[in-house]
């Protein structure tokens, strides 16, 4: 039989995330890992009168792919990827890894060829649904490698991963719409400040917000969600930030990381495990060493770190922030080729700050 | 660590039925029960310089289809299809089933509908490859359930269907070499007769071949293959014939079938099994009860019945014949909605005669 919360998921991914509609076609994407959730998209999209059309890869495949593939394999974009992103109404994409370090031995250049190939298509997706021709949600499923990471058993980590989706709720599609009321409600509240200032263990940083956008995230890109976000002014960043939730970056564990910020720019930078990496990424392009996001968990039901930043930036009582590239529509300007989230912990004797204003303690909300 | 026999039927399927070469596109369809040779055949195709397209669908997702679709979906064609028939320079096509009788249920008219918006596709792919612009082949990975219908373990059925594959050759590629020269040979061998008079248990059967071309068959298409087939002058057929082998026609069972032809129109027809279902097959239109092929098998590692026809109609030591529809490219002309073969054993006390020359006796070929 199959876990109601498998099903619940796929409801709340067609028709809440992507609100698949009569005739509408929508690519499902994920690695046969994700069987269960596939079948069980594929079944709701039909049951909403959508074109649903599978473009599962089998496990392993992306390793496979950079072992073997030439340069102009490398290249190639596939039909299938294209059509995605330039005909496709919606799409679900969904993660399932079964070895989360699979591509560590694959040289960078080589995934650097890569994404620069399958950027134009990236492109296209985030312009189509800025336009509102095209929606699109990420999600995981869970797996023995996502559990692992996040220092789980598999079940603890599926009791986890549902519950962090509300899918284990009696009537998911209405608790996301209270859910989303709520992140909303907290972005229109911090809206019109000048400066955010955060503090807590080892972080005391002060972020100009002056006419930038919150954005709140409520389940329709990202499954699970809960944040919500800005640019910040990109001259502006002053303190210290301490990183508490180690993180994998390109297939390699960051942990321990603190950055001193002057004039916005990132001065020091110390990271307990993968320090050189770090330094490198920082050093990728003038934008890398500024900040491109202030992003502000709002998800409780998340409660702890699991190493993917997908979960963890939405941790309620967390702040992330990205060095590198910004959104442009929250106003930042930032240009890079990086841009890595990394997530500071402010529920011990944390606080945040909207121009002198409480906002939250501890990680709970006091407004 | 993968069966070398896997990966020697990903080199057969690539570098032998298809020729993927440089910078060629390939479609690669299969269930997920069918993932050990999808990985082999992806990193075949890659190291031969091609472009793979994996279209895996998930297991029960046919079932799962024809379950919710309303006429909409049903007809609808997904952009992959189109490209695959339309675009991609080679097709390999892995049936995986995990349950050969999910389909059952499914009421025949839907099932119709189907194949009614797909045979445009299956058209152009038949043009394409007459035209030399498109490779295809179809070939089985063994599942539990292939096994359970041939009444074998998987790990006999393995043994047997690489067998059959010729996977199991320390050079497989020249193993097919040489096979396909022989049944080009015999081919070649019986090209130009009138008549082909086939006697052994319960059949006594005469089919005028005048003017008609015998096409061998050796892995372009199928795999396992071995096979030589040419269509019957339409009025020609004489006598009686019967089928040992059971077979699965459109998801039922049938088995134990005989037929009288007079003038070349089957005037009586029985059978053990599935006998109703049969009577209605040959009352679908015209040409059901008219033959479209006869084949004659040269796969002599395929020794015994699996009741699947992809098998069974290569067997070394059978004939089949085709009510319904001919091949043009034989010189056939019957033409019907149905094409089922049935399968006739000469092993024991069998002979094939061309013009009054002995062909085959129990099953071994004496030219």
């Amino acid at each position: 039989m199959r876990d109601p919360r498998v099903a619940n998921l796929a409801r709340i991914l067609v028709r809440y995330s992507t609100r698949v509609g009569e005739g509408d076609t929508c690519l499902i994407e994920g690695s046969a890992a994700a069987q269960p959730l596939i079948a069980a998209v594929y079944e709701e999209v039909l049951e909403a009168g959508g074109h649903p059309v599978v473009a599962m890869s089998f496990e392993g495949q992306a390793a496979s792919f950079f072992e073997r593939a030439n340069d102009a394999q490398l290249e190639w974009i596939s039909p299938l990827a294209e059509w995605g992103a330039e005909q496709a109404d919606c799409r679900i994409a969904i993660g399932a890894d079964t070895n989360t370090r699979e591509l560590s031995g694959v040289p960078p250049e080589r995934q650097t060829k890569r994404q620069a190939a399958t950027r134009r298509l990236m492109q296209r997706t985030m312009e189509r649904s800025a336009e509102g021709t095209h929606r699109w949600v990420y999600t995981i499923f869970p797996t023995n490698a996502y559990a692992s990471d996040a220092e789980m058993s598999l079940r603890q980590f599926e009791d986890f991963y549902f519950g962090a989706c509300l899918a284990d709720e009696a009537d998911p599609l209405a608790a996301w719409e209270r859910a989303s009321a709520e992140t909303r409600r907290l972005a229109e509240r911090v809206q019109g400040a000048s400066e955010i200032h955060i503090t807590g263990p080892g972080t005391d940083i002060r972020l100009g917000v002056e006419g930038r956008t919150f954005i709140p995230c409520f389940g329709d890109r990202n499954m699970p969600d809960g944040e919500f976000f800005t640019g910040p002014v990109e001259d502006s960043v002053e303190g210290e930030v301490t990183f508490h939730l180690p993180a994998m970056v390109g297939g390699r564990e960051v942990a321990g990381v603190r950055m001193r910020f002057e004039g916005g720019k990132v001065v020091d930078a110390t990271a307990e495990r993968g320090e050189q990496y770090l330094i490198e990424l920082l050093d990728t392009d003038e934008g890398a060493r500024r900040l491109g996001e202030l992003g502000i968990g709002t998800n409780y039901r998340i409660d702890r770190g699991t190493r993917d930043v997908l979960l963890d930036e939405k941790i309620g009582g967390t702040v992330h922030m990205a060095v590198g590239a910004s959104y442009p529509e929250s106003g930042g300007r930032n240009e890079s080729a990086v841009h890595t989230d990394l997530v500071c912990d402010l529920r011990r004797g944390g606080r945040i700050e909207a121009d002198g204003e409480l906002i939250q303690e501890n990680g709970r909300f006091v407004v």
